[in-house]
């Protein structure tokens, strides 16, 4: 278990198609996709990014249900990869928040579609996450992407996720997956 | 481009809960997800099997609307990942459609969660994927799995992606994003 790895998936400051700065809407899906995802690869938290009160009561009324509700006894496995959600308002709270878990400095990775120059492999990030030591929150844009003041922010931008061509559009919650797999996957298989 | 790989998203037969063979609900979000995700990778086809010609024709509605209707102006990136995909009754369908396009038998690779004795690693299946004189059909099940009569059916059974844990309860369209970055993924980012 990776226990010094958490993530965020954040709705404001992100772009919408024409590159203005907006806050999104939490989706369903990426609540439950991204915590089964997470929970699979053994990552300490996930924090759902948003300033709107309405949305983080929502994702708390869906987090409640498949803890202390009706969910929980249906469905354990759910409850155990919801478990790991924390909603807070802004990324810097979500950086305090896991650096009072840990005691320590929490280093932020950024990530996005777009190669950046002093963008660090895959490679590189899997080695330095092998220093339990040192936590890392990994951030994840919804919309068009981090607005670029979360970069400007991050300690690190981690290299895109590229396929085979140039098309690439994947969903969040599959660069994610792809993610997870790369930096803590098991590839003896 | 790898031309010589094809996905099915089976939806029967599969097993539920209870380990009973059910035709499961197509839902909007493995339509788009994997779409998305078999576009970036270069795939040459997405089938989604249903015998339920009311599922068949609400599939059809959905890539319609995004090739010529209005969605398709608003989102060409969209539209080439719906553009991909045909729905077929069975995974015999499938596998005929596609040896048709390619004049060449079709091996069918079954997938699961659980470990199998006969499986092919991830590594062996990438030089397979090599020879692009070959087809290949990765199968995926819905609710609880493939049916056995599927991995009978089938030529090769891929080894399941492994998280790092005993917990591995990964959404359906985030282990094929696994899948397809371990089969044809550009490692040297």
């Amino acid at each position: 278990m990776c226990m010094n790895l958490a993530v965020a998936l954040v709705h404001y400051p992100v772009y919408n198609k024409n590159r203005e700065i907006v806050t999104t809407a939490v989706t369903n899906l990426d609540i439950h996709d991204i915590a089964r995802t997470a929970r699979t690869y053994g990552l300490q938290r996930y924090y759902i990014v948003t300033p709107s009160p309405e949305q983080q009561a929502m994702v708390n009324r869906i987090t409640t249900h498949w803890d202390t509700g009706w969910g929980g006894g249906y469905n354990p496995d759910r409850k155990a990869a919801l478990s790991l959600i924390k909603v807070l308002p802004t990324v810097a709270d979500a950086v305090k928040d896991f650096q009072q878990k840990f005691c320590k400095p929490v280093e932020i990775i950024a990530t996005g579609a777009k190669p950046k120059d002093d963008a660090v492999s895959f490679r590189t990030l899997r080695q330095k996450l092998q220093d339990q030591d040192k936590p890392y929150l990994l951030i994840l844009g919804t919309g068009w992407g981090l607005a670029d003041q979360l970069f400007e922010k991050a300690e690190l931008t981690l290299a895109p996720v590229n396929g085979a061509g140039d098309y690439n559009h994947l969903p969040v919650r599959a660069a994610f997956a792809i993610m997870m797999d790369r930096l803590l996957g098991d590839f003896r298989s």
